[in-house]
């Protein structure tokens, strides 16, 4: 495998937008091929990442996207993981390029859900679920991510305040990031207080429903040497992992812990030869507040039933030791299904650079980005390091 | 890139099925891990090729699949290509076992179309295309087609009957293929005489809306050195080509040639160091009678508005020089889209192994196959040989 860069990353704005998922895709990529410095037609293959654009009528993204960009020859499949489709496209970009089939490569996420009413995307999220087993007998996610948090708590003793104190922080953290889907301080009382979405989460241990588009630029390092200095920027990708687990979470002996995310950070972190002492900060996949805990204890970040602890003393806020989603997370930046993790590469991207503005991780140079479909049918682990 | 192989391949009965997509997905994917003498723990990732699950209330296909054979563990993303999906999922695997990442993978494509009615069917399928200018104007993927039979009609005097040619030698060599969606051998009075589903193209010009899945284990050359001559019907991807087209038909200058197919298959005949005159036999994407005739002539094996007499002749039936979709192809073995290209895969194992029964093409020892995305917004070539 040779080494693998992003060029350059960018992403819409998340939120409810009046576009569709073409003119987001296209908004992304072409903020990404601006920021990498080249363009369209440096560009030798991509792909995209979606999970729910039939319900916008429109599958086979790819040539859409690359006509819009001026470059139809270039091929384009879509990779769809449930939530996790953003992490597992940038994976197979790694890939490629590492395998030396292209030199450079686009990668964009995208997802456009707010036509939809909430019952009807609910729905569709289900359909990341085991659905015969859990979407159409009710079990859409906050219930399976309650039933989650009902087990960490029994487990770990971890408290629906502890929860809370996720949505704060992340809510805090999105305050200074100018493309959260929202900019609204909150405080543990407006958790605690949220309607009962399935207890015990609450409407604000919830991410929203976001749209939204976030796009890489891969590249090889020859790619990078024939930029001639106009490069940099770039960050390398320095490992990855994926793994799988069961669709449905009454195949698991344990809940609250995704095995699919403990598979796929014990690859990354190998292929890597690091651990976590040595990231600087996270981007996790944070869909519900105690996805966020299971994270940072999956990851290894912190022994299990101890990261809601860590949390509630501050650890991971931005100027603690283990710095977790500066970005605001699925929870306040919002989560755009397909883009999300892509979108986690483009904090990544900022920060590494040192232009997260207010929200800057002070000297960060390595960054871990986890992001799962679904309850963990699905995992991918990357690492990043500045060069 | 190291060498790649498809170990095994199998695949189920395509047509109108009462099985659900997990259900076939599991009966392809078991059939070909035993084709393979593998074990279900040999296969460290996979890929699903889908297009339409989400008509099925399913996404996320990989965990029910891997959860299904007993190997949650296993990550597999679902690859979507419209109906390229299929081939497109070969060639992601063929990359990964390539760069090294993995030794064994499961590519499983799968489609279960039959609960929709007709009109439904056909917009789904339309959602490949670029829906807003195609799809929801009326130009459903058979006006689409006609659009370009008809351009071809018009620069090189191809005829209605010429058209027909290819669905009769099709069902007729689906006879011979137990695993067809149709078993009912045509003429051409009868397609000719068939109604008119978009003119020039009739009913019988069309592939029809299968249910199916069909399943291959590719693997590395250690792999295979491993399995100590059990592996004796391994055949050698020896190439594979990809590339893009405009998402909508209006965009070309010239309809009688996808443009896509023209580039994918000179990656691949550049990567094998081959040309057509190599080719034993080939498996294209014939979605209608019109992408037979095109499909020969974007890969180079007739010239410009040559097909059409060359198959009248006789020439791409099984005894002919250039035999083409022995196994019935898309219109007669049936189409089920995200199945379609893994398929197609299936026949060239069984042909290059010599057990294709009274389909086999003699002395087939090179083959290659064609597949397709809507009108060509995507296209994938491999190049198969027996080892």
């Amino acid at each position: 495998m040779k080494d693998v860069f992003v060029l350059g990353a960018a992403t819409t704005k998340y939120g409810k937008s009046l576009l569709s998922a073409r003119e987001l895709a296209l908004e992304a990529s072409k903020k990404a091929i601006i920021e990498s410095n080249i363009k369209p037609n440096d560009i030798q293959a991509g792909f995209v990442a979606n999970a729910f654009s039939l319900a916008e009528k429109q599958g086979h993204l790819g040539p859409i996207i690359m006509s819009g960009l001026g470059i139809p020859d270039v091929p384009a499949s879509t990779i769809e993981s449930a939530c996790s489709s953003g992490a597992s496209a940038i994976r197979e970009a790694w890939v490629n390029i590492g395998a030396g089939i292209y030199d450079c490569m686009l990668v964009t996420g995208v997802e456009k859900v707010s036509q939809l009413d909430t019952i009807t995307a609910t729905t569709y999220f289900s359909f990341g679920s085991d659905y015969i087993f859990e979407g159409a007998c009710g079990a859409s996610f906050p219930g399976l991510y309650g039933s989650i948090a009902r087990a960490h708590m029994t487990k770990y003793g971890t408290t629906e305040e502890q929860l809370a104190n996720v949505a704060v922080k992340n809510h805090e953290n999105a305050m200074f990031n100018p493309n959260a889907h929202f900019h609204k301080k909150i405080t543990v009382d407006d958790v605690m207080n949220s309607i009962v979405v399935a207890s015990p989460l609450k409407l604000f241990d919830a991410c929203p429903f976001s749209d939204g588009a976030a796009s890489a630029v891969l590249c090889s390092e020859e790619f990078l040497r024939r930029m001639n200095g106009h490069a940099s920027e770039a960050i390398k990708i320095v490992a990855s992992g994926r793994a799988g687990g069961t669709g449905a979470l009454h195949q698991r002996p344990d809940l609250t812990t995704l095995n699919s995310a403990v598979l796929a950070a014990r690859e990354a972190f190998k292929r890597a030869n690091l651990g976590p002492k040595d990231i600087d900060f996270l981007e996790v996949h944070d869909c519900f507040t105690i996805a966020e805990l299971v994270a940072l204890e999956d990851l290894g970040f912190y022994p299990r039933g101890q990261a809601a602890k860590a949390t509630e003393e501050g650890q991971t806020k931005p100027g603690g030791q283990t710095p977790v989603n500066p970005s605001g997370g699925l929870k306040a930046k919002g989560h755009p299904v397909g883009a999300t993790g892509v979108g986690q590469v483009v904090e990544v991207y900022e920060q590494l650079n040192g232009r997260a503005g207010q929200r800057q991780i002070k000297d960060a140079r390595i960054a871990l980005t986890h992001n799962v479909g679904a309850t963990g049918g699905s995992c991918a682990v990357h690492i990043f390091e500045k060069r």
